[in-house]
Protein backbone atom coordinates (compact mmCIF):
# COMPACT_ATOMS: atom_id res chain seq x y z
CA UNK A 1 0.00 0.00 0.00
CA UNK A 2 1.09 3.66 0.42
CA UNK A 3 2.59 4.05 3.89
CA UNK A 4 6.07 5.43 2.73
CA UNK A 5 3.98 8.38 0.96
CA UNK A 6 3.14 11.39 3.51
CA UNK A 7 0.11 11.36 4.86
CA UNK A 8 -3.03 13.01 3.65
CA UNK A 9 -4.98 14.76 6.37
CA UNK A 10 -8.40 16.02 4.81
CA UNK A 11 -10.54 18.12 7.14
CA UNK A 12 -14.38 18.50 7.12
CA UNK A 13 -14.88 20.58 9.69
CA UNK A 14 -18.50 21.71 9.29
CA UNK A 15 -20.66 18.92 7.44
CA UNK A 16 -24.41 19.63 7.01
CA UNK A 17 -25.95 18.70 9.61
CA UNK A 18 -24.61 20.21 13.11
CA UNK A 19 -25.46 23.27 15.00
CA UNK A 20 -24.07 25.15 17.47
CA UNK A 21 -26.90 24.17 20.04
CA UNK A 22 -25.15 20.52 19.68
CA UNK A 23 -21.62 21.89 19.90
CA UNK A 24 -19.52 25.11 20.54
CA UNK A 25 -17.07 23.92 18.81
CA UNK A 26 -18.80 23.57 15.02
CA UNK A 27 -17.44 26.08 12.63
CA UNK A 28 -20.76 27.68 10.91
CA UNK A 29 -19.92 31.38 10.03
CA UNK A 30 -17.23 32.06 6.95
CA UNK A 31 -15.22 33.71 10.07
CA UNK A 32 -15.23 30.91 12.14
CA UNK A 33 -14.49 27.91 9.34
CA UNK A 34 -11.74 30.07 7.97
CA UNK A 35 -10.20 30.27 11.46
CA UNK A 36 -10.52 26.32 11.74
CA UNK A 37 -9.13 25.75 8.51
CA UNK A 38 -6.37 27.82 8.96
CA UNK A 39 -5.64 26.43 12.66
CA UNK A 40 -6.01 22.64 11.25
CA UNK A 41 -3.66 23.78 8.16
CA UNK A 42 -0.92 24.73 10.86
CA UNK A 43 -0.89 21.50 12.38
CA UNK A 44 -1.08 19.42 8.92
CA UNK A 45 -4.26 19.68 7.28
CA UNK A 46 -3.83 20.24 3.74
CA UNK A 47 -7.45 19.63 1.84
CA UNK A 48 -10.40 21.31 3.48
CA UNK A 49 -13.90 19.95 2.59
CA UNK A 50 -15.76 22.76 2.85
CA UNK A 51 -19.87 23.52 3.87
CA UNK A 52 -21.18 26.64 3.59
CA UNK A 53 -24.06 27.68 5.79
CA UNK A 54 -26.31 30.18 6.12
CA UNK A 55 -27.20 33.15 8.80
CA UNK A 56 -29.41 30.21 10.23
CA UNK A 57 -26.91 27.46 10.37
CA UNK A 58 -28.74 25.96 7.49
CA UNK A 59 -26.52 24.34 4.68
CA UNK A 60 -26.49 26.95 1.61
CA UNK A 61 -25.74 27.20 -1.83
CA UNK A 62 -25.02 30.74 -1.89
CA UNK A 63 -21.78 31.03 -4.11
CA UNK A 64 -20.72 34.66 -2.10
CA UNK A 65 -20.85 32.67 1.36
CA UNK A 66 -18.19 29.71 -0.65
CA UNK A 67 -16.44 32.96 -2.09
CA UNK A 68 -15.85 34.53 1.48
CA UNK A 69 -14.47 31.08 3.05
CA UNK A 70 -12.63 30.35 -0.23
CA UNK A 71 -11.45 33.82 -0.33
CA UNK A 72 -10.06 34.04 3.63
CA UNK A 73 -8.49 30.96 3.48
CA UNK A 74 -6.22 31.34 0.56
CA UNK A 75 -5.83 35.24 1.85
CA UNK A 76 -3.04 34.05 4.59
CA UNK A 77 -2.68 29.55 2.85
CA UNK A 78 -2.95 29.93 -1.02
CA UNK A 79 -1.51 26.52 -1.26
CA UNK A 80 -4.29 24.45 0.65
CA UNK A 81 -6.33 22.69 -1.12
CA UNK A 82 -9.65 23.51 -0.81
CA UNK A 83 -12.56 21.02 -1.65
CA UNK A 84 -16.52 22.30 -1.77
CA UNK A 85 -19.73 20.24 -1.16
CA UNK A 86 -21.72 19.07 -3.92
CA UNK A 87 -24.26 17.34 -1.47
CA UNK A 88 -27.34 16.84 -2.84
CA UNK A 89 -29.09 16.08 1.28
CA UNK A 90 -31.00 19.49 1.88
CA UNK A 91 -30.32 20.61 -2.60
CA UNK A 92 -32.02 18.58 -4.67
CA UNK A 93 -31.42 20.04 -8.03
CA UNK A 94 -27.77 19.29 -10.00
CA UNK A 95 -27.46 23.14 -10.68
CA UNK A 96 -27.93 24.30 -6.90
CA UNK A 97 -25.86 21.31 -6.17
CA UNK A 98 -22.95 22.67 -8.82
CA UNK A 99 -23.24 26.34 -7.40
CA UNK A 100 -19.85 26.34 -6.17
CA UNK A 101 -17.99 24.94 -9.29
CA UNK A 102 -18.88 27.95 -11.00
CA UNK A 103 -16.80 30.32 -9.09
CA UNK A 104 -14.68 32.91 -10.34
CA UNK A 105 -10.67 32.16 -10.71
CA UNK A 106 -9.77 33.58 -7.74
CA UNK A 107 -11.99 31.31 -5.49
CA UNK A 108 -12.79 28.77 -7.68
CA UNK A 109 -12.33 25.61 -5.62
CA UNK A 110 -9.16 22.92 -6.39
CA UNK A 111 -11.94 19.94 -5.92
CA UNK A 112 -15.47 19.03 -5.69
CA UNK A 113 -16.97 16.08 -3.60
CA UNK A 114 -19.37 13.20 -5.60
CA UNK A 115 -21.00 11.06 -3.96
CA UNK A 116 -21.13 7.97 -5.92
CA UNK A 117 -24.16 6.58 -5.31
CA UNK A 118 -27.73 6.63 -3.30
CA UNK A 119 -27.15 5.57 0.22
CA UNK A 120 -29.04 6.12 3.81
CA UNK A 121 -27.20 8.01 6.61
CA UNK A 122 -28.76 7.56 10.13
CA UNK A 123 -31.45 9.68 9.75
CA UNK A 124 -32.11 10.37 6.08
CA UNK A 125 -31.25 9.28 2.66
CA UNK A 126 -28.91 11.01 0.35
CA UNK A 127 -29.83 10.71 -3.17
CA UNK A 128 -27.86 10.95 -5.98
CA UNK A 129 -29.08 9.23 -9.37
CA UNK A 130 -26.61 8.05 -11.81
CA UNK A 131 -27.66 10.66 -13.90
CA UNK A 132 -27.02 13.59 -11.34
CA UNK A 133 -23.67 11.73 -10.45
CA UNK A 134 -22.51 12.03 -14.40
CA UNK A 135 -24.17 15.44 -14.82
CA UNK A 136 -21.93 16.64 -11.56
CA UNK A 137 -18.73 15.20 -13.39
CA UNK A 138 -19.54 16.47 -16.33
CA UNK A 139 -19.47 20.20 -14.86
CA UNK A 140 -16.01 19.47 -12.69
CA UNK A 141 -14.53 18.38 -16.04
CA UNK A 142 -15.46 21.50 -18.02
CA UNK A 143 -14.29 23.68 -14.97
CA UNK A 144 -11.42 21.62 -14.32
CA UNK A 145 -11.99 21.01 -10.79
CA UNK A 146 -10.53 17.23 -9.36
CA UNK A 147 -13.96 15.07 -8.08
CA UNK A 148 -13.49 14.18 -4.41
CA UNK A 149 -15.03 11.10 -4.74
CA UNK A 150 -16.54 9.87 -1.83
CA UNK A 151 -17.05 5.80 -1.22
CA UNK A 152 -19.68 4.38 1.52
CA UNK A 153 -20.04 0.78 0.17
CA UNK A 154 -18.79 -1.40 -2.68
CA UNK A 155 -21.05 -0.50 -5.34
CA UNK A 156 -19.63 3.25 -5.57
CA UNK A 157 -16.14 1.56 -6.39
CA UNK A 158 -18.48 -0.23 -9.31
CA UNK A 159 -19.82 3.50 -10.40
CA UNK A 160 -16.21 5.31 -9.88
CA UNK A 161 -15.54 2.48 -12.74
CA UNK A 162 -18.44 3.62 -14.95
CA UNK A 163 -17.23 7.32 -14.79
CA UNK A 164 -13.56 6.33 -15.54
CA UNK A 165 -15.12 3.80 -18.61
CA UNK A 166 -17.00 6.91 -19.42
CA UNK A 167 -13.70 9.25 -19.73
CA UNK A 168 -15.92 11.63 -16.79
CA UNK A 169 -12.65 11.21 -14.37
CA UNK A 170 -8.91 11.27 -14.72
CA UNK A 171 -6.55 9.49 -13.03
CA UNK A 172 -4.88 9.92 -10.26
CA UNK A 173 -8.55 9.11 -8.49
CA UNK A 174 -8.55 10.40 -5.13
CA UNK A 175 -11.34 8.57 -2.79
CA UNK A 176 -12.73 8.92 0.85
CA UNK A 177 -14.16 5.80 2.04
CA UNK A 178 -16.02 6.53 4.75
CA UNK A 179 -17.07 3.41 7.21
CA UNK A 180 -19.79 2.94 9.86
CA UNK A 181 -22.63 4.98 9.08
CA UNK A 182 -25.66 2.08 10.03
CA UNK A 183 -26.61 1.95 6.59
CA UNK A 184 -23.64 1.43 4.67
CA UNK A 185 -20.16 0.13 5.05
CA UNK A 186 -18.80 -0.89 8.48
CA UNK A 187 -15.28 -0.10 9.80
CA UNK A 188 -14.24 -3.74 9.29
CA UNK A 189 -11.26 -4.78 7.92
CA UNK A 190 -13.27 -6.89 5.41
CA UNK A 191 -15.22 -3.92 4.46
CA UNK A 192 -12.27 -2.19 4.18
CA UNK A 193 -10.28 -4.56 1.90
CA UNK A 194 -13.29 -5.75 -0.29
CA UNK A 195 -13.52 -1.44 -1.41
CA UNK A 196 -9.97 -1.24 -1.27
CA UNK A 197 -8.96 -4.08 -3.72
CA UNK A 198 -11.50 -2.60 -6.31
CA UNK A 199 -10.06 0.65 -6.10
CA UNK A 200 -8.95 1.36 -9.89
CA UNK A 201 -5.35 1.57 -10.63
CA UNK A 202 -3.95 5.26 -9.76
CA UNK A 203 -6.32 5.51 -6.39
CA UNK A 204 -5.59 7.86 -3.57
CA UNK A 205 -7.34 6.82 -1.07
CA UNK A 206 -8.53 8.50 2.31
CA UNK A 207 -10.26 6.51 5.27
CA UNK A 208 -12.40 8.17 7.59
CA UNK A 209 -15.38 6.70 10.45
CA UNK A 210 -18.53 8.18 11.64
CA UNK A 211 -19.68 8.62 15.34
CA UNK A 212 -17.76 6.37 17.28
CA UNK A 213 -16.19 4.53 14.09
CA UNK A 214 -13.85 7.72 13.30
CA UNK A 215 -11.00 7.23 15.55
CA UNK A 216 -10.29 3.47 14.23
CA UNK A 217 -11.19 4.30 10.73
CA UNK A 218 -8.44 7.24 11.07
CA UNK A 219 -6.27 5.06 12.60
CA UNK A 220 -6.71 2.12 9.65
CA UNK A 221 -5.97 5.55 7.36
CA UNK A 222 -2.89 6.45 8.59
CA UNK A 223 -1.46 3.33 8.79
CA UNK A 224 -2.31 1.66 5.43
CA UNK A 225 -3.80 4.69 3.47
CA UNK A 226 -2.62 7.80 1.77
CA UNK A 227 -4.85 9.81 3.82
CA UNK A 228 -7.59 10.21 6.70
CA UNK A 229 -11.03 11.75 6.21
CA UNK A 230 -11.56 13.67 9.55
CA UNK A 231 -13.19 16.87 10.92
CA UNK A 232 -16.85 17.21 13.15
CA UNK A 233 -18.81 16.34 9.97
CA UNK A 234 -18.27 13.14 10.63
CA UNK A 235 -18.27 13.06 14.63
CA UNK A 236 -18.36 15.51 17.70
CA UNK A 237 -16.86 13.93 20.25
CA UNK A 238 -13.44 13.37 21.42
CA UNK A 239 -14.79 9.96 23.61
CA UNK A 240 -16.31 7.10 22.48
CA UNK A 241 -18.58 7.57 25.70
CA UNK A 242 -19.74 10.60 24.30
CA UNK A 243 -18.70 12.72 27.49
CA UNK A 244 -15.93 15.69 25.66
CA UNK A 245 -17.18 17.48 22.74
CA UNK A 246 -14.11 17.55 20.18
CA UNK A 247 -12.81 20.88 18.19
CA UNK A 248 -11.24 19.96 14.73
CA UNK A 249 -7.83 21.04 15.95
CA UNK A 250 -8.70 18.68 18.37
CA UNK A 251 -9.19 15.87 15.55
CA UNK A 252 -6.68 17.13 13.38
CA UNK A 253 -4.00 16.99 16.45
CA UNK A 254 -5.15 13.43 17.32
CA UNK A 255 -4.38 12.44 13.62
CA UNK A 256 -0.42 13.52 14.18
CA UNK A 257 -0.22 11.72 17.14
CA UNK A 258 -1.46 8.64 15.83
CA UNK A 259 1.34 9.57 12.44
CA UNK A 260 3.58 10.44 14.95
CA UNK A 261 3.24 7.04 16.82
CA UNK A 262 3.29 4.86 13.84
CA UNK A 263 6.21 6.43 11.84
CA UNK A 264 4.29 8.46 8.99
CA UNK A 265 4.95 11.88 7.96
CA UNK A 266 2.25 14.33 7.27
CA UNK A 267 2.34 15.68 3.64
CA UNK A 268 2.09 19.25 2.79
CA UNK A 269 -0.28 21.02 0.66
CA UNK A 270 2.59 20.74 -1.95
CA UNK A 271 2.50 17.20 -1.70
CA UNK A 272 -0.61 16.21 -2.38
CA UNK A 273 -0.73 18.71 -5.04
CA UNK A 274 1.86 16.43 -6.44
CA UNK A 275 -0.17 13.17 -5.90
CA UNK A 276 -3.35 13.90 -6.82
CA UNK A 277 -1.75 16.42 -10.34
CA UNK A 278 -3.17 19.53 -8.99
CA UNK A 279 -1.69 22.61 -10.21
CA UNK A 280 0.53 24.34 -7.94
CA UNK A 281 -0.28 27.59 -5.77
CA UNK A 282 2.33 29.44 -4.19
CA UNK A 283 2.72 29.49 -0.33
CA UNK A 284 3.14 33.14 1.09
CA UNK B 1 -23.30 -23.46 3.77
CA UNK B 2 -26.79 -24.83 3.22
CA UNK B 3 -26.27 -27.48 -0.04
CA UNK B 4 -27.93 -30.22 1.35
CA UNK B 5 -31.52 -28.67 2.07
CA UNK B 6 -33.38 -28.33 -1.22
CA UNK B 7 -33.33 -25.29 -3.15
CA UNK B 8 -35.78 -22.26 -2.64
CA UNK B 9 -36.73 -21.04 -5.97
CA UNK B 10 -38.00 -17.47 -5.87
CA UNK B 11 -39.46 -16.42 -9.28
CA UNK B 12 -39.97 -12.39 -9.73
CA UNK B 13 -41.91 -12.93 -12.92
CA UNK B 14 -42.44 -9.20 -13.67
CA UNK B 15 -40.60 -6.18 -11.60
CA UNK B 16 -41.08 -2.46 -12.37
CA UNK B 17 -39.79 -1.99 -15.16
CA UNK B 18 -40.11 -4.23 -18.15
CA UNK B 19 -42.92 -3.68 -20.85
CA UNK B 20 -44.82 -5.41 -23.33
CA UNK B 21 -42.64 -3.40 -25.98
CA UNK B 22 -39.63 -4.47 -24.44
CA UNK B 23 -40.34 -8.67 -23.95
CA UNK B 24 -43.33 -10.17 -25.34
CA UNK B 25 -43.05 -13.04 -22.44
CA UNK B 26 -43.23 -10.48 -19.42
CA UNK B 27 -46.64 -11.01 -17.85
CA UNK B 28 -48.04 -8.33 -17.12
CA UNK B 29 -52.29 -8.71 -16.82
CA UNK B 30 -53.34 -10.75 -13.36
CA UNK B 31 -54.40 -13.43 -16.14
CA UNK B 32 -50.75 -13.22 -17.29
CA UNK B 33 -49.01 -13.41 -14.08
CA UNK B 34 -51.46 -15.91 -12.82
CA UNK B 35 -50.60 -18.03 -15.60
CA UNK B 36 -46.84 -18.06 -15.54
CA UNK B 37 -46.93 -18.19 -11.43
CA UNK B 38 -48.64 -21.90 -12.01
CA UNK B 39 -46.68 -22.51 -14.70
CA UNK B 40 -43.39 -21.93 -12.93
CA UNK B 41 -44.60 -23.63 -9.79
CA UNK B 42 -45.27 -26.98 -11.83
CA UNK B 43 -41.29 -26.44 -12.40
CA UNK B 44 -40.25 -25.72 -8.72
CA UNK B 45 -41.10 -22.08 -7.86
CA UNK B 46 -42.02 -21.72 -4.81
CA UNK B 47 -41.93 -18.49 -3.84
CA UNK B 48 -43.65 -15.59 -6.21
CA UNK B 49 -42.66 -12.27 -5.49
CA UNK B 50 -45.19 -10.17 -7.40
CA UNK B 51 -45.89 -6.42 -8.99
CA UNK B 52 -48.70 -5.58 -9.79
CA UNK B 53 -49.50 -3.22 -12.62
CA UNK B 54 -52.26 -1.15 -13.74
CA UNK B 55 -54.06 -1.55 -17.95
CA UNK B 56 -51.23 0.84 -18.68
CA UNK B 57 -48.42 -1.59 -17.80
CA UNK B 58 -47.36 0.56 -15.17
CA UNK B 59 -46.44 -0.40 -11.24
CA UNK B 60 -49.88 -0.17 -9.30
CA UNK B 61 -50.98 0.14 -5.86
CA UNK B 62 -54.09 -0.80 -6.38
CA UNK B 63 -54.89 -4.23 -3.68
CA UNK B 64 -57.57 -5.28 -6.17
CA UNK B 65 -55.43 -6.49 -8.62
CA UNK B 66 -53.24 -7.61 -6.05
CA UNK B 67 -56.07 -9.88 -4.67
CA UNK B 68 -57.13 -10.85 -7.97
CA UNK B 69 -53.70 -12.02 -8.77
CA UNK B 70 -53.39 -13.24 -5.47
CA UNK B 71 -56.53 -15.26 -5.64
CA UNK B 72 -56.39 -16.41 -8.66
CA UNK B 73 -53.00 -18.08 -7.75
CA UNK B 74 -53.89 -19.93 -4.34
CA UNK B 75 -57.39 -21.13 -6.39
CA UNK B 76 -54.71 -23.88 -8.26
CA UNK B 77 -52.12 -23.57 -5.81
CA UNK B 78 -52.75 -22.46 -2.14
CA UNK B 79 -49.38 -23.77 -0.90
CA UNK B 80 -47.33 -21.37 -2.79
CA UNK B 81 -45.62 -18.51 -0.61
CA UNK B 82 -47.01 -15.49 -1.90
CA UNK B 83 -44.26 -12.29 -1.82
CA UNK B 84 -45.48 -8.54 -2.76
CA UNK B 85 -43.25 -5.73 -3.45
CA UNK B 86 -43.71 -2.56 -1.18
CA UNK B 87 -40.68 -0.95 -3.64
CA UNK B 88 -41.16 2.90 -3.53
CA UNK B 89 -39.41 3.61 -6.89
CA UNK B 90 -42.78 4.66 -8.35
CA UNK B 91 -45.11 4.78 -5.46
CA UNK B 92 -43.02 7.04 -2.88
CA UNK B 93 -45.33 6.91 0.35
CA UNK B 94 -45.53 4.45 3.05
CA UNK B 95 -48.47 3.82 3.14
CA UNK B 96 -49.42 3.39 -0.65
CA UNK B 97 -46.16 1.23 -0.83
CA UNK B 98 -47.95 -0.75 2.39
CA UNK B 99 -51.17 -1.21 0.85
CA UNK B 100 -51.18 -4.76 0.06
CA UNK B 101 -50.20 -5.58 3.53
CA UNK B 102 -53.63 -4.34 5.03
CA UNK B 103 -55.30 -7.25 2.43
CA UNK B 104 -58.18 -9.63 3.81
CA UNK B 105 -57.26 -13.24 4.93
CA UNK B 106 -57.72 -15.04 2.03
CA UNK B 107 -55.35 -12.94 -0.21
CA UNK B 108 -53.13 -11.63 2.30
CA UNK B 109 -49.38 -12.27 1.19
CA UNK B 110 -47.24 -14.82 3.48
CA UNK B 111 -44.24 -12.04 2.47
CA UNK B 112 -43.53 -8.36 1.20
CA UNK B 113 -40.12 -6.97 -0.01
CA UNK B 114 -38.41 -5.05 2.50
CA UNK B 115 -35.25 -3.26 0.59
CA UNK B 116 -32.69 -2.55 3.63
CA UNK B 117 -31.32 1.28 2.25
CA UNK B 118 -31.41 3.43 -1.00
CA UNK B 119 -29.37 2.84 -3.93
CA UNK B 120 -29.03 3.22 -7.38
CA UNK B 121 -30.35 1.16 -10.06
CA UNK B 122 -28.76 1.69 -13.63
CA UNK B 123 -31.23 4.51 -14.24
CA UNK B 124 -32.94 5.81 -11.16
CA UNK B 125 -32.26 5.69 -7.53
CA UNK B 126 -34.15 3.39 -5.14
CA UNK B 127 -35.00 5.67 -1.90
CA UNK B 128 -36.02 3.45 1.66
CA UNK B 129 -35.19 6.33 4.26
CA UNK B 130 -34.56 4.51 7.62
CA UNK B 131 -37.16 5.75 9.15
CA UNK B 132 -39.43 4.05 6.04
CA UNK B 133 -38.35 0.85 6.40
CA UNK B 134 -38.63 0.79 9.91
CA UNK B 135 -42.24 1.43 9.79
CA UNK B 136 -42.33 -0.92 6.66
CA UNK B 137 -41.26 -3.75 9.32
CA UNK B 138 -43.97 -2.83 12.11
CA UNK B 139 -46.62 -2.95 9.43
CA UNK B 140 -45.26 -6.08 8.41
CA UNK B 141 -45.18 -7.62 11.97
CA UNK B 142 -48.62 -6.02 12.57
CA UNK B 143 -50.16 -8.07 10.00
CA UNK B 144 -47.72 -11.12 10.35
CA UNK B 145 -46.18 -11.02 7.15
CA UNK B 146 -42.30 -11.99 7.11
CA UNK B 147 -40.19 -9.59 5.68
CA UNK B 148 -38.41 -10.61 2.42
CA UNK B 149 -35.42 -8.89 3.10
CA UNK B 150 -33.58 -7.32 0.05
CA UNK B 151 -29.89 -7.07 -0.09
CA UNK B 152 -27.86 -4.67 -2.99
CA UNK B 153 -24.53 -4.07 -0.58
CA UNK B 154 -22.90 -4.82 2.67
CA UNK B 155 -24.83 -1.82 4.62
CA UNK B 156 -28.06 -3.75 4.31
CA UNK B 157 -27.25 -6.19 6.22
CA UNK B 158 -25.97 -3.62 8.83
CA UNK B 159 -29.30 -2.11 8.72
CA UNK B 160 -31.36 -5.15 8.98
CA UNK B 161 -29.05 -6.37 12.29
CA UNK B 162 -30.56 -2.40 13.52
CA UNK B 163 -33.53 -3.96 12.84
CA UNK B 164 -33.50 -7.42 15.06
CA UNK B 165 -31.72 -4.95 17.89
CA UNK B 166 -34.96 -3.18 17.53
CA UNK B 167 -37.18 -6.15 17.60
CA UNK B 168 -38.63 -5.36 14.43
CA UNK B 169 -37.64 -8.69 12.22
CA UNK B 170 -37.55 -12.50 13.96
CA UNK B 171 -36.06 -15.15 13.10
CA UNK B 172 -35.52 -16.67 10.56
CA UNK B 173 -34.66 -14.34 8.41
CA UNK B 174 -35.41 -14.47 4.62
CA UNK B 175 -32.42 -12.74 2.53
CA UNK B 176 -32.65 -11.91 -0.67
CA UNK B 177 -28.84 -11.58 -2.55
CA UNK B 178 -29.07 -9.34 -5.82
CA UNK B 179 -25.70 -8.94 -7.07
CA UNK B 180 -24.44 -6.99 -10.41
CA UNK B 181 -26.68 -3.24 -10.50
CA UNK B 182 -24.12 -1.31 -11.52
CA UNK B 183 -24.40 1.17 -8.39
CA UNK B 184 -24.29 -1.71 -6.28
CA UNK B 185 -22.49 -4.88 -5.13
CA UNK B 186 -21.37 -7.24 -7.82
CA UNK B 187 -21.82 -10.91 -8.75
CA UNK B 188 -18.25 -11.82 -7.35
CA UNK B 189 -16.87 -14.13 -5.33
CA UNK B 190 -15.58 -11.49 -2.63
CA UNK B 191 -18.21 -9.35 -2.55
CA UNK B 192 -21.03 -12.33 -1.89
CA UNK B 193 -18.55 -13.75 0.67
CA UNK B 194 -18.47 -10.76 2.33
CA UNK B 195 -22.22 -9.94 2.39
CA UNK B 196 -23.00 -13.71 3.28
CA UNK B 197 -20.32 -13.67 6.69
CA UNK B 198 -21.91 -10.58 7.66
CA UNK B 199 -25.24 -12.01 7.76
CA UNK B 200 -27.43 -12.90 10.87
CA UNK B 201 -27.86 -16.17 12.52
CA UNK B 202 -30.63 -17.96 11.06
CA UNK B 203 -30.32 -16.30 7.50
CA UNK B 204 -31.60 -18.09 4.96
CA UNK B 205 -30.72 -16.61 1.82
CA UNK B 206 -30.90 -16.73 -1.82
CA UNK B 207 -28.88 -15.40 -4.50
CA UNK B 208 -30.03 -13.15 -7.80
CA UNK B 209 -28.19 -10.90 -10.58
CA UNK B 210 -29.41 -8.61 -12.91
CA UNK B 211 -28.95 -8.20 -16.28
CA UNK B 212 -25.98 -10.53 -17.61
CA UNK B 213 -24.83 -11.60 -14.14
CA UNK B 214 -28.44 -13.16 -13.49
CA UNK B 215 -26.88 -17.19 -14.91
CA UNK B 216 -23.62 -16.45 -12.54
CA UNK B 217 -26.01 -15.35 -9.48
CA UNK B 218 -28.20 -18.22 -9.69
CA UNK B 219 -25.52 -21.00 -10.33
CA UNK B 220 -23.79 -19.60 -7.25
CA UNK B 221 -27.08 -19.90 -5.22
CA UNK B 222 -28.28 -23.36 -6.49
CA UNK B 223 -24.41 -24.34 -5.04
CA UNK B 224 -23.95 -22.39 -2.04
CA UNK B 225 -26.86 -20.48 -0.91
CA UNK B 226 -30.59 -21.67 0.51
CA UNK B 227 -32.25 -20.48 -2.78
CA UNK B 228 -31.89 -18.22 -5.85
CA UNK B 229 -33.98 -15.77 -7.44
CA UNK B 230 -34.75 -14.99 -10.80
CA UNK B 231 -37.15 -14.37 -13.27
CA UNK B 232 -38.06 -11.46 -15.73
CA UNK B 233 -37.86 -8.70 -13.51
CA UNK B 234 -33.92 -9.22 -13.04
CA UNK B 235 -33.32 -10.00 -16.63
CA UNK B 236 -35.13 -9.98 -19.60
CA UNK B 237 -32.73 -12.12 -22.17
CA UNK B 238 -31.87 -15.92 -22.30
CA UNK B 239 -28.19 -15.30 -23.32
CA UNK B 240 -25.23 -13.22 -22.15
CA UNK B 241 -25.31 -11.56 -26.05
CA UNK B 242 -29.27 -10.89 -26.17
CA UNK B 243 -30.10 -12.19 -29.31
CA UNK B 244 -33.09 -14.18 -27.21
CA UNK B 245 -35.54 -12.87 -25.17
CA UNK B 246 -36.30 -15.63 -22.35
CA UNK B 247 -39.34 -16.38 -20.57
CA UNK B 248 -40.12 -16.90 -16.74
CA UNK B 249 -40.90 -20.69 -17.61
CA UNK B 250 -37.25 -20.93 -19.38
CA UNK B 251 -35.21 -19.13 -16.43
CA UNK B 252 -37.00 -21.71 -14.41
CA UNK B 253 -36.26 -24.27 -16.20
CA UNK B 254 -32.47 -23.11 -16.07
CA UNK B 255 -32.32 -23.19 -12.55
CA UNK B 256 -33.83 -26.53 -12.52
CA UNK B 257 -31.34 -27.64 -15.19
CA UNK B 258 -28.65 -26.33 -12.68
CA UNK B 259 -29.89 -28.15 -9.83
CA UNK B 260 -30.11 -31.34 -11.69
CA UNK B 261 -26.43 -31.30 -13.22
CA UNK B 262 -25.14 -29.92 -9.73
CA UNK B 263 -27.43 -32.84 -7.34
CA UNK B 264 -29.46 -30.74 -5.51
CA UNK B 265 -33.20 -31.23 -5.18
CA UNK B 266 -35.45 -28.57 -5.47
CA UNK B 267 -37.28 -27.01 -2.16
CA UNK B 268 -41.69 -27.77 -2.53
CA UNK B 269 -43.77 -24.71 -1.41
CA UNK B 270 -44.28 -26.99 2.49
CA UNK B 271 -40.51 -26.98 2.57
CA UNK B 272 -39.91 -23.60 2.29
CA UNK B 273 -42.98 -23.29 4.76
CA UNK B 274 -40.90 -25.37 7.32
CA UNK B 275 -37.93 -23.23 6.52
CA UNK B 276 -39.26 -20.02 7.02
CA UNK B 277 -41.45 -20.90 9.81
CA UNK B 278 -44.13 -19.85 7.51
CA UNK B 279 -47.63 -21.20 8.40
CA UNK B 280 -48.92 -24.12 6.46
CA UNK B 281 -51.32 -24.13 3.67
CA UNK B 282 -52.64 -27.02 2.36
CA UNK B 283 -52.11 -28.03 -1.09
CA UNK B 284 -54.66 -29.03 -3.12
Amino acid sequence: MSFSSPLIINLAPTGMVPVRSQSPHVPLTPAEIIADALACARLGASMLHIHARDEQELPSDDVNIYAEIIRGIRAQAPELIIVTTTSGRRTPTVEKRASSLYLATDVKPDMASLTLGSMNFSREASINAPDTIMRLAEIMQENSIKPELEIFDLGMVNFAKILINKGLISPPYYFNIILGNPGTAQASLLHLATIVGDLPPDAVWSLGGTGKFQTTANGLGVLMGHGVRTGLEDNLWLDEGRTTLASNVQLVQRIVAQADALGRSIATPAQVRDMLGLSKRAAI
